[in-house]
């Protein structure tokens, strides 16, 4: 189906060398769009960056934009760049945006914000600051780097569609480890959209969540690797019986990026193996 | 996406000369599928096929298919067939079930349920046997053809995708018109769907629903046409500010009954311009 | 608090010869209200209303409505009727609803519909006939009791709470019993109860519902007293370790029938030590 | 039901002097609890305890407590203290959970956590740091308040119940008046309560929240008397067509306080008068 392309359209992925941000990237740019690449810091996206590009110049889809004789108009070919920014920075966010709109001299139609982490604390042990800390990242940096975008958008008087990550664990409490205050900020972040939603649905901004389940990202695959009685205690709550691959987000963040979902605004597509049925 | 192709798999459409399933028709054989499409009624049912053919052969996908060259091999071309059965009844939905796994010679991969219908009464003049009525073919209906689609999958040791079309009216209560029996069927819908999803899991057969707010098909057109007051509060309750067009619930259809959500299963999409958000 | 209390007030309670049916008699009496008790057979609940009687007169509350002087105006002392109706025949239901109405000579204020029940058959296997029968009961039936007590309170010009027990399985796909009517038929519930709140408002009558995780009643016990790897793994997905005692739903009943709640309509109150939080 | 009783209870109330704590205080009270009033400054919750008093005193309740006859034992007289303090500053919640712990010489079994407040801004000129205040009271307050109440009950090897006002603006989004920032903390609230309740729920310690819609208490009875067509949205939308009295907000608040909801934990009671059902 054409709706799904992201031909001509610019995408900024926040957490983009992480395990979902590089895989989101890969389909966006296969998708057709440009991508920029946003994370805290430079150092771990130069390289990640780096092979993405050498990854897409070998793509079958970036063969379609190169001229096949020398007659053929030139093509728009979808670029990348690099950001580095903490997304819980409302003014650092304010000026990056501006400085990409510039950069890549096009309407930033998509954000796919996958910056975010989640730590380990119990409830009663929790120190006030890591609290702070990540509510300030998960939920307060997922409305910065949206309320900076759709500024964007409409001194451009263009059209976007935001997707933020949230997390299964938005709906259900995750068992045995205890992370409240990753929980508590994905919940924020799911009915934050909706809000955003609401107010921006006049102005052709549409604003949509993922809820995943595990996904077996290098970071998760460290733990489960060393753990394996966790990964089978996960596996176990899951009726799919098993945790996904980065590859398995994807499709629902294009979908959601893409005129495909043209009409879906202030909505969460859970994405979890059956985890939350349960 | 490639994942988004439903190259070589077989799809049940019911409901198929509706106005969902009509165009849901359109969009699955556009990505490859082949389709049987089945209604209460052969009258109305051929000649909206009949056009769908005609409208097919002359697309961009029908043309890929056909032989450039003297020399290539024939392709497989998607099929159409057309079949009558009353969803409410577990007898003939079974039998059908089987007679299009042998005629489409194929495991049958994806299901689009689209059949049912609302009907207005308030709830203190619900007459008994409409609403066992409506339960008959939008909640039971909805089990039938998805256990009958199940068996022949499990027969065929195949993996498949069911998409049941449920409704925003399965979240909220619409407002003016009173419809309680299709209010608890669809929700009854939502929540049978998490629970085929969790039995049939292991099997790799995923179930999930799509919630459309307002669609501008055909009958809901004739109705806001004469009624233009109903339409003006239809609209007023929606963010997006305007109902919706067929069209628009196909992204997500496709989504769901291809491999792009290869790890979702007992969820649900609302597409609904934000109607619930409200 | 007096809110709580029922005093003068008339209620329906239907299974009421049922676990929760039984134990909400009780407390309903307690808190002052007549009760009507509607089973299916009249051979069941004969023995169990009579036992009610007995207790009842031995309870410090039923002391209150004694008169402790020759001189004291005789009281009002709530009373107990037994009643055989099928509440999936909605010409039964009408009647038993205008008997019950005649016999107590007061507005039938109060519903606490317990009637229902769960079977389990995997997906695949399902009989129809059986689902048609659980979906009758637990759904349908629930829909005809609602509505012939809601026109004999608008008969009264009276107001009036109407209490639904749903179940966690409307929430959540229970694990490892399969149960797809039941999970069906109680999410149609849910909703319809929604529906039936906002369609009777204005009129003054409430409706919601509640939704109990597992409960030790006689039934249940004696399913996990055989089959104690059952219980154990029930007890294993709930927060607080646990399957609940029949008791420990009445707060949630006569919270909502009562004045205490007259704001609430439209709700369901999940009381499930926790299971459908994981 | 005496399950609903307090008697010999002590609840802490955030949020004291404004609408709902204090007609929650009253409620708590009557029903034989000791309270201790928590609110920001002490100027203003200094009359309102004392008026508080005065009330009590009167009260057919407080009547019960004092000796009918000169032998008979003094009882236990229900107390009340008021305290001040910032609920988003962690380290003064501990310290002062810690003082009216040795206060009242009793474990702290209830918490009413009420203290929030609302504001409205468009998400598009949201200043940062006022969104950093609204969290830190509304969603890391209601954190910190639990942590050390939760100590402070665990050091006593005694059950408690927590309740926190969240909202039914967690649930939707309000229309016309722009909250992105109490939307969200109110949802980050509510996912908090079923995550604090699912660690605790070993240690006996319940956790459940309380959604109310729209409620007229002095501050909003200041905004819709000045601004009557709000009024009249805001009851136009809600199917009971009024916004809500604080009192119809304390039966449920002392029904999740008692035992009456000794199985209850991690659930949400909406009352709403049905405005989430549309
Ligand atoms: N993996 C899972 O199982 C799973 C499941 C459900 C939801 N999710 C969600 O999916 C999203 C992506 O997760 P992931 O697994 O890809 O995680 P990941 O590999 O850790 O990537 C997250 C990226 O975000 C960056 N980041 C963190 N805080 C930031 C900040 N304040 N500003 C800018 N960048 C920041 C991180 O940079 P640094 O490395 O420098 O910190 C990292 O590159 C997250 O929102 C996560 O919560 C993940
Ligand atoms: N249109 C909307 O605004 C809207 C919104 C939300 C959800 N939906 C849902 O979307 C689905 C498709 O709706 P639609 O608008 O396309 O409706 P539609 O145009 O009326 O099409 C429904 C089709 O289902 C057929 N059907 C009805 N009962 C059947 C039965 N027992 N067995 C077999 N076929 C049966 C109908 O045949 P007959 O014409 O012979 O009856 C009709 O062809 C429905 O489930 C509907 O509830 C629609
Ligand atoms: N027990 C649990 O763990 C649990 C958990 C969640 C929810 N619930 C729900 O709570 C409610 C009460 O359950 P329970 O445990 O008390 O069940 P129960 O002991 O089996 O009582 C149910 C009663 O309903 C009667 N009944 C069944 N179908 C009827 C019909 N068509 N018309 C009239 N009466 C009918 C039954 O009569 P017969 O005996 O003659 O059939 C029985 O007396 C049910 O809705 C149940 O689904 C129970
Ligand atoms: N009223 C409604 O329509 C409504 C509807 C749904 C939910 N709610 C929720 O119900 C709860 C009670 O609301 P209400 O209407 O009673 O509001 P209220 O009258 O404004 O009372 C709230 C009280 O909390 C105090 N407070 C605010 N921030 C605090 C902090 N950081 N530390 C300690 N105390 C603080 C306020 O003190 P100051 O006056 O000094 O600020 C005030 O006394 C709130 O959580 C509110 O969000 C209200
Ligand atoms: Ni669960
Ligand atoms: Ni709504």
């Amino acid at each position: 189906m054409d709706a799904f392309s992201l031909q001509g359209k610019t995408a900024l992925i926040t957490g983009g060398s992480g395990g979902v941000g590089i895989t989101t990237a890969k389909h966006l740019l296969r998708s057709g769009a440009s991508v920029a690449l946003i994370d805290r810091n430079l150092e771990s996206l130069g390289p990640v960056a780096d092979k993405l590009v050498q990854w897409f110049k070998t793509t079958a889809e970036y063969e379609t934009y190169l001229p096949k004789t020398e007659d053929d108009a030139p093509q728009e070919i979808p670029i990348i760049s690099t950001w580095a920014c903490d997304i819980s920075d409302a003014v650092s966010v304010e000026t990056m945006v501006q400085s990409i709109r510039a950069h890549h001299e096009k309407p930033l139609n998509i954000l796919v914000n996958c910056a975010g982490y989640c730590e380990n604390f119990t409830a009663l042990d929790y120190p006030a600051a890591n609290l702070a800390s990540i509510i300030n990242t998960n939920l307060l940096g997922a409305f910065f780097i949206c309320q900076s975008v759709a500024r964007s958008l409409i001194a451009d008087k263009a059209k976007g569609s935001l997707v933020l990550i949230a997390s299964m664990s938005a709906h259900i409490v995750n068992n045995p480890q205890p992370q409240v205050g990753y929980n508590m900020a994905k919940a924020g972040v799911i009915h934050m959209a909706r809000t955003l939603a609401a107010e921006w649905a006049p102005l052709g901004i549409r604003v949509n969540t993922l809820s995943p389940g595990y996904i077996a990202t290098p970071l998760t695959k460290a733990i489960i690797e060393k753990d394996t009685k966790l990964r089978d205690e996960w596996s176990s709550k899951v009726p799919m019986g098993r945790i996904s691959e980065p590859e398995e987000m994807t499709g629902a963040i294009v979908f959601m990026a893409s005129d495909a979902s043209s009409y879906m605004t202030g909505s969460d597509i859970v994405v979890d193996g059956g985890y939350t049925v349960w």
